[in-house]
């Protein structure tokens, strides 16, 4: 049984958490693999209000760090469904940071790929996604332009 | 001060791991965000000794997860400069698994960029990298088409 | 210089997590001390919001742990603050849980007390509050209940 | 079969560890929720040596932190059974710090209840408890104090 | 300034943990490393209570896994000073595991050596030790036996 | 059925890791604890290599720390079987430092003895080991030269 359509607003997943000392790199700043861990999960959970079912990330279509961030500062980790395809929907994600008297900062924009998956481990269909704004409607689109170009890539890569 | 030119080989970054239960997500397989993490130590140790300066992580250009790892599970994490640009290098990685009685099986495959950075924190030049192999040449003109697409990609992406 | 008075809605924070096996008991349930962290993350975040300074917890006044939460369960960590004193506030906190297929459900509530501290280390003046809702109404007047009864419990215990 | 009455001697249970970088928070100092993992974990081992069953935290009834705690401070979990109701327990703590060439100090007071649970997970009768010092009796009145208060604080909140 | 001798009891520190999901291995019995660490941060504190000052491992001379322990065991680390040379002490631990309806079972022993370091950073003097009970001057003389077999071993080693 | 001999070269596990701020004591060098269990899971690993089956830790038999590593540094552990009795192996370990524009220095030695196990749990014997270079001949011998020590040790502390 699939489970009828859903909004992009329904499956929308804020986290946030401070930055500790145990999660920095060597150069005082929020260690890189920390914060994937942190996006892992909530762009997993996006994926999972979606689907209301298991799901397992298939790819991380791309990570962009845009700035540092040191022990101390406020992190918000925003993910919802940009797309849904047949088996999997590309999660959007984009990590904010804050500290006292500044303004926010974007500091990380992600792309992730996740498939649902049923009690034998298959992937099975996930539901349609309803863009609703002008913002989900604009993702929604370029969800498809970069499946293109991966797949675009694909081939470039395996044609040599 | 630059550094001269380096072979691949130079490069390569070799760690090892058992999956333990800490390690692992709900569904008892080894967490996204612990395999990225230490992916991300792993790519870093190798943009690392190519350079001799600190690096930072700028992007992570996809990572592939094949096949779900078990608790129990020894991961081979391979990284090494597939190619050098003026101040970011591509690093490919590689992960294998091995279980006792089974053959080696390739689970995740990732691409990462890095750049060197100064004194300052701004980006530095980093030394050339000398592909000898036929692998490690396949590799170098694969790195220029996957920063082609991604600048391509872009384009398309910011003239919507 | 102290702020102006703020709405209880600009310190809400939610955080969500799922329930990792490196994150439960020996009878794998969620572990309480892993719970009490993300509260008092979460909690340190609202206080950290309405006062824009360095804040720091000083005591949690009740910690009611309602329902045990599996491997794989959803959790959304939920606070804001109840009232603001001259130094201190009163954080409330809500958890809930989901799993696929199940409804939401409570499964912790918490209070936690905590004071913005200036350069120097010293409690400093944080910002009033303004309840908004009949619920923020209902949170502010219950503060002033409970803080009335820890002080009359002090003074019990004192007296003996 | 319940158990026969036992001391409050029997129950004590001390832990002991030193702050590390990884155990504080953003200002440097042993953050609330590591502290409060600790503290769990060791009234959980009182409540354990008490009842000989399997136990769980049903409330945290009080935590005071008193004095931050800097890296590189020795750490004494002080945990015992204050007093024994039906089938649950008031567990006391005491948090001392040491740093050379300086006194002990205390640095968190706090309150926990646990229940026992059978092998169905049902609450189970657990052991009287006789407190012997004058120390122990004075808790064992307290716990009784506290509890009253706690269900006085509930009817007032219930009745608003 | 050297401090005065002082009693092996004086030393002793006790620490106790609970065996979580999150400290086993991928057999499910506690992680060989998880154990290091509680008994090395046990062992330094018995070393740090004896010398009050600084306090670094220079060796483990030796750790012996007796039976395995699985989640949900109860594990008590028993440290102290066994002797003290002249900038080094040998610290003895024991590790005891617990669960209900089961006698104590010793699943551990280890020994240890720490020297004290002063303000540079350069071995210092450590106060004498006094084996009061004969379980004391059973320790304070194989502690003796046991560094006249290290350096035995390493003048055979040496001469090959 | 066992095995036939192997080479120590297809044992030789490496592994790498860079020290975070979340790895290091509070005196802000690598904590003993955090590299002993790097080299637990590597030695490990050489033994489930060697055997291909389960392995535990039984002893670990000297660890020697020669120089302490800060924030930054490039941790190389290398792990090979030194000898196979007939159902143990001394694992040798060896971790170098490296910062850049420093030479690698080597930071700690040490021997580990595991021991193979079966399906119910019991030691079984392991293959035999080839030791082809002179390096691996040395360590043979010496493996053997430790295993007679340590048992004229324990000879000597039992006959008191």
């Amino acid at each position: 049984m699939i489970l009828k359509a859903k909004t992009v607003k329904e499956s929308i997943i804020e986290t946030n958490d401070i930055v500790h000392p145990s999660d920095v790199n060597a150069y005082g700043f929020v260690f890189g693999g920390h914060l994937v861990s942190l996006m892992d999960k909530t762009a997993c959970m996006a994926a999972f209000r979606h689907c209301e079912s298991k799901v397992t990330t298939v790819s991380v279509d791309g990570i962009h760090f845009l700035r540092p961030a040191p022990v101390g500062t406020m992190l918000t980790i925003h993910a919802s469904v940009n797309r849904a395809f047949r088996t999997s929907m590309e999660i959007g994600l984009r990590v904010t940071a804050w500290l006292p008297g500044k303004p926010n900062e974007d500091i990380c924009r992600a792309y992730m790929t996740f498939v649902a998956i049923d009690e034998n481990g298959k992937p099975k269909e996930v539901p349609a996604i309803i863009p609703e704004t002008e913002e989900d409607k604009r993702r929604y689109n370029n969800a498809e332009i970069r499946r293109a170009a991966r797949l675009e890539l694909r081939e470039k890569l395996l044609s040599k």
